[in-house]
């Protein structure tokens, strides 16, 4: 894997990310494909709308349907039938979110399982050969994430413990596959900032910052990102992991972010609500009745081509599932495009214009 | 719309439907598109896989989104991105099976909406009126469909209805847009032929066999099959109403039918269970969990093409929007090359053979 920034405007920066399996341009939104399947999404929309990366979750694939299955199918690639750019996170993250009960411990997380109860183990060796065995081309060190609040106490061990288990990874890292670090240490900056820089003694292909929009006020996630931007490596992507609200996104970038993951698109299209030019739209509210305009006026994904507000508003009281499939094309289009416009921004030194455009119609 | 039988063999017929909105060739299978949408399907997936015509529900979307709505977003067509022909069947059989409550009068249907339980009336007028807002092509009579069982003289009363209310729609019949008149009479044979000489003194562009698949035993079902076709006119196309088990198709085509819907190939695929050329197939088995092998050998559906019986299952088990897609884009593939098959069968004199040979796989 090999990463050049090609333009700084200011912090933010426009850069291009090279792996075996295509090129990725940042920065660069990761529509989230979980359990190997970005929900309501075929792998040529994805392409069609411009999806150079996506990501999956380690945590949800080993419990079902298992590491072993898919590598004897081929990898993560062959079974769902992506052959661009995936990244993979450890697992740590769901297994803080998701599992009913979690016992932590020196060398990994005991934890349940939150679709049948059954006990499992998380440590590095067990991340980095589930992620191994996916076969995806980017993966991340387990991690430590600390609930918010957490005692400074807590957060330093906790800290400790994502630099240990980084170490344990880098160890393992396989030929062929980038590995990134994930900075830890809550909201307190001096552990924020001891966590990357025994990250970068090890040395990563690429550094993420984690534990953020868990509970916390945005003001402190805000000084977080712009906090800690700074002091990742410059010549190495910058991922703020699982933020994607637009506003925040905007911060992020200036602050010199590169890389993003989300599952507001996808979700938020579930649930009728859409994101447009204009600002978030939601399609059940009954002045759409008889609306024979498209999504967004200034769209020209296949939704907004080919559908009027009226027939969507319809699909989703009846709960079709082609409500779903073009919602969702239409969100992460208009994701992407975001981050395409954004993109061009930088490279025009126009960043903050595009900023302050955005900020006006995203509150 | 223009009708023309190209081949028999025996009684089986090879056809051509044209219509303003294109061709279709007969024996066709129409894909169920309830509510403007056929489930889990893009217009342009239908079309690759050969749909030429589809099936759309008057009772529901009189219900929601109404169709005066329809109307003013240009007709079903334009409103569900379909430019091929769409037939509409009049609503008769959803209000026969469910609405929760219905009193038939002289004149039409007083029914209780499944939606919300509000009370509403159905009779030619409205009818005629609905299909005539939807702008399908191909509109069919309101007919009084039968409970089975029903007495002689409930069929009989039943039967009388039918034709007067399809003489009603006769009047009303709009200018552009076919209409097909509805075999009733249960399973008494003499009621079933009356009805018909009274349906070709009135004259339609087309003639439908209801009120069967209502519970009765299959023998039934094949006599009356075997026994109406050959009361319907030769020079038009003979539909049979809702009837889709594959072993009934070819008894049908066999005594002569030429159309035929279903909601069995996508409900079934949402519920996981595959035709292929080997029978039937259950996805969530156990023994799929690691098959790397396609659906069926057999097939060139996109589904067969790109993933694994590994990959659906867990999709299936994960119960991902994809799995409905790539199910159902399987069984509707299968459904349509079915019936090509079928009609190369019969345009080559082989139809017994072809017969002989499925109903060895599907018992």
């Amino acid at each position: 894997m090999k990463f050049t920034v090609s333009t700084a405007d200011g912090h933010a920066r426009a850069g291009l990310i090279e792996t075996n399996k295509g090129l990725i341009n940042t920065p660069v939104f990761m529509p989230v494909g979980t359990v190997g399947t970005v929900k309501a999404m075929s792998p040529e929309e994805l392409k069609e709308i411009g999806a150079e990366i996506i990501l999956s979750n380690t945590y949800h694939l080993y419990l079902r349907p298992g590491h072993e299955i898919i590598k004897s199918l081929g990898g993560l690639h062959r079974f769902m039938n992506w052959d661009r750019p995936i990244l993979t996170d450890s697992g740590g993250f769901q297994v803080y979110s998701l599992s009913a009960l979690r016992k932590i411990e020196e060398d990994g997380v005991h934890f349940k399982s939150h679709l049948d109860g059954s006990m499992h183990f998380l440590g590095p060796e067990e991340a980095m050969l589930i992620q191994s065995s996916l076969g995806s081309d980017i993966a991340m060190v387990i991690d430590d994430c600390a609930p918010y609040p957490s005692s400074y106490a807590y957060a330093m061990t906790s800290m400790y413990r994502t630099i240990k288990w980084a170490a344990r990874c880098r160890e393992l890292k396989r030929e062929g596959q980038a590995l990134f670090g994930i900075v830890q240490g809550s909201l307190y900056e001096d552990l924020r900032k001891k966590n990357m820089e025994e990250l970068v003694g090890i040395g990563f292909d690429g550094y993420a910052v984690g534990g953020l929009s868990v509970g916390e006020p945005k003001e402190d996630m805000h000084r977080m990102i712009r906090f800690t931007a700074p002091l990742l490596p410059e010549n190495k992507p910058r991922y703020l992991m699982g933020i994607g609200e637009l506003g925040d996104v905007l911060k992020a970038v200036e602050a010199g972010f590169d890389m993003f993951d989300c599952v507001m698109p996808t979700r938020n299209a579930r649930n009728g609500t859409l994101f447009t030019s204009r600002g978030k739209l939601s399609i059940k509210r009954e002045e759409f009745k008889a609306d024979s305009g498209p999504l967004d006026p200034e769209c020209d994904c296949y939704t907004c081509k080919n559908y009027s507000r009226g027939y969507l508003r319809h699909l989703f009281l009846s709960k079709e599932i082609l409500s779903m499939r073009l919602n969702t094309i239409h969100n992460l289009h208009f994701y992407l495009n975001f981050f395409r416009n954004m993109r061009k921004s930088i490279e025009e030194g126009m960043f903050g214009d595009f900023k302050k455009r955005w900020e006006q119609i995203i509150p």
